[in-house]
């Protein structure tokens, strides 16, 4: 019996020890793989070699893309106002378990922080879980605001077309309980101003109702347990074609040819007022309770679109499903429109530049008790919009000023550093956007030089003779005209060139 | 021979199969750790139950917070441009051999990101490493750009004194081989602006420069190679007294306590350019070459600042020294002065708001070949900034705004949401920032309140008699006058109103 039990210990310690070994490799494997890696990558940059670059899927942007950015931004942000929006903005990353369930297969393309000790903490994947979790934790049941900030996925990039690892989001977003559509349709409007603001060319909007395809997926005969499975088939649909959406639906997903066919009927249909109409007499959808009350919203909808003037954009589209498991009611989703345009060197293929949706289960996920805020928001998709607006102004000969600078303080002689600093000063001090060399005696020719190359309006020169006569030689650097004027007007006659009052 | 080997081969894989066990047992031990620490956690907060918060050291900006965030900002922007800063962006986390050997004991502080495969990432510490990966990468040598974003510390957080884990920093530098001191000298022009601008009370600028510290050090007779740990210690002075450093550098760093006396002299003194001049005669001191180059470039660097009219604000202080390695010439540092400020709850104790200094040797680090930029720039402590803004608003009665809205569209009895929305509808397309209660029949005296709550100065009331004469009931809410404007002026009427033109 003992000797039986020592055999058993012992096989028991081999077979152990095997397991532990067959565990040992794995790791082992999975090392050397990661040391191929970097070793292929020390190939490709050069061994032991510094790698100078950012990291991937991420760019610097430089002033010249900053001067672009800003102006994207503040077109957006001044809509935003425009509609009273507050400002708010949350930490970078969040606590990881605030982030988990919320965005169903995408979580895998989430950052997560090193555990260093502490909390375990992940990047944020966008602005709307940590404004569902703001409002949670300040118990705030009614706010308008907007939100810009960069957010992080470990996506595929693909820069060109605007897809990045860090990017921008400009959120605007509606929470409180309200009456039906008036919010929805703002955030419409929203968008509508947006891209007519930015002149983005042609686009449309497309809109549809989460209720409306839960209830265009029951009367097709899709099982409940495959509504959103199912739901992220037909998101496909503005990429590829419905044939081969069909053959994923009944191959993979297990969904009957007939259901795939009486769907496939359904998401060719978009339209207007007319198609609402068209589908609340529809014997089969008007018979279900979410499609109808989906399809009554989605008349208020455009009954107020109609108000404001914008349907002429809106297309109700029930191929239009997105991507995001926490939206309950409307959805939307603008795109550009290819355009035959001369002036652009090849075509641009930007897709979707703005979404959105209601999402009025989220806040509740955040909430002990599951109280739940209602809210609607949008996301303007701001990397592609750069992207066109970079393109554009390569191919157009608009040269951009990346500061704004008045007045360059110069000196036509020798032995002025003195002067220039003193009179630099006096300009600050007024509020006047100056520069001036950092050379003891620079050459005239290379400070007019310097205002040429960055755009500076005015040079401020100061010479022997003008000291003496208390004037500033003003120069305009577009005409190359010179007027003298008394140091104590100079402010004033700066600001009266430069257009300021 | 084969059945030794056969023997010897089994022994072999014994022996290793125990390694693999060992370090199985080892990985298992970690596994366990961790699980208990999470147990832990677990226990710590509440079984199962969701932690609502922000990660430690981190905290959310609600819409009164940005509104003071915003106001500091603009005026530092304004700074920054008004000496004519480009403005440039780069990614939150750098490949994390960017970040390493730059911030000396430091680096511990860094957060990194998880390794998910692909490159090691870290959290930027700062805008200046990033600033100087983003010189050698494009091959810049000459710019002068600020630089406004969020860096990340694993410190212990002081979140009421303004320390926090994710905080901004507001930089500006000036990159470029340039007449000695003429770009330092900005650098402290721009910040005597921006403490002024922002009026935080009275403030005193210290200077002093590494080359002095250098020199002091080595005519007091430290050993080289304990220059850094020295100054390490010199650098708390400002928060412990002399004779606690002095033990620290005789007992814990083993410095002659004849060497830590010489020190002590030195480090007591501050000044002008008096100050300066006398340690140019110092016997000690003028022997020594590099403290004789910083003293004489201290010299012309006062002079400079004369001609801006700020010395009076600054101090010649040989206490500074500053905790970065990068630095190798001048560094300076502002801190407020205590008042006894009445109108202030408690005295504040907020310490540095802003410092910087010349580091030359950065850039280079990054350059295959080593090729120098020399650099000077200025880092704004935003943080403590806003928290005494924070501090002093609420101690005010000022009734901070979070939103610009000039007029609310009311309507004045039921069933003329129809009536609103075209109405709003016209403003907003009129550029007026407008907004509207998201219900279909608010009740006036709902209205006219979210007005006064939001100090909304205008509202326009839609009502059956005045759209019947084609008019708008504009209301000022502060009077509680109101006039009747033509339909056609209503756009011109609210812009007069609310001095926009």
């Amino acid at each position: 019996m003992a000797e039986e039990a020592a055999v058993r210990a012992q096989a028991e310690t081999v077979r152990r020890l095997k397991q532990d070994k067959a565990d040992a490799d794995e790791i082992a494997k999975e090392v050397a793989k990661l040391l191929e890696m970097k070793a292929q990558l020390g190939t490709d940059e050069g061994k032991h070699k510094f790698v100078l670059k950012t990291p991937k899927g991420t760019r610097d942007f430089g002033p010249k893309e900053m001067a672009i950015r800003e102006r994207a931004f503040k077109a957006i942000i001044s809509c935003f106002k425009r509609h009273g929006a507050e400002v708010i903005d949350t930490p970078v990353f969040e606590l990881k378990e605030t982030l988990t369930g919320k965005y169903g297969e995408d979580s895998k393309l989430i950052y997560d922080l090193k555990d260093q000790g502490g909390e375990l903490l992940s990047l944020r994947y966008d602005l709307t879980v940590p404004f569902a979790r703001y409002l949670a934790m300040n118990k705030i049941t009614n706010i308008k605001r907007y939100h810009i900030a960069k957010v992080y996925r470990r996506d595929n990039p693909a820069m060109t077309r605007g897809r990045y690892r860090e990017f921008y989001q400009c959120d605007f977003d509606i929470a409180g309980q309200f009456d039906p559509m008036i919010p929805d349709a703002e955030c419409l409007k929203i968008v509508h101003e947006i891209l007519s603001d930015l002149q983005l060319g042609d686009f449309v909007i497309k809109v549809n109702d989460r209720r409306i395809l839960d209830g265009m997926f029951a009367v097709c005969g899709v099982p409940d347990s495959k509504f959103r499975t199912i739901c992220s088939s037909v998101d496909k649909l503005d990429k590829v074609p419905w044939e081969e959406v069909r053959s994923e639906m009944v191959g993979e997903k297990g969904l009957s040819p007939e259901a795939a066919d009486r769907i496939g009927e359904y998401v060719q249909l978009h339209g207007g007022l007319d198609l609402i109409e068209q589908l609340l007499q529809d014997p089969k959808l008007s018979q279900n309770k979410v499609a109808k009350e989906g399809l009554g919203d989605m008349k208020l909808l455009f009954e107020y679109l109609t108000l404001f003037g914008i349907t002429g954009k809106i297309s109700f589209d029930l191929s239009l499903a997105r991507g995001l498991d926490y939206y309950t009611g409307v959805i939307f989703e603008a795109v550009l429109l290819q355009q035959d345009n001369e002036h652009l060197e090849e075509p641009l293929s930007v897709g979707s530049v703005a979404g959105g949706g209601r999402y009025d289960g989220l806040v509740g996920m955040f909430d002990a008790k599951g109280r739940k805020v209602p809210c609607v928001g949008v996301s303007i998709g701001i990397e592609r919009i750069f992207s066109i607006l970079e393109q554009r102004l390569e191919a157009s000969e608009e040269k951009i000023r990346t500061t704004e600078t008045q007045v360059l303080v110069a000196s036509a002689q020798k032995k002025l550093l003195e002067e220039r600093l003193k009179l630099i000063s006096e300009l600050w001090d007024a509020g006047i956007k100056a520069e001036m060399l950092y050379k003891k005696n620079p050459k005239l020719l290379n400070q007019l030089q310097y205002c040429e190359e960055t755009g500076i309006p005015l040079v401020a020169i100061v010479g022997e003779q003008e000291l003496k006569d208390g004037v500033v030689k003003l120069r305009i650097v577009a005409t190359r005209e010179e007027v003298n004027v008394r140091r104590e007007s100079l402010v004033e006659e700066i600001r009266i060139r430069t257009s300021q009052c």
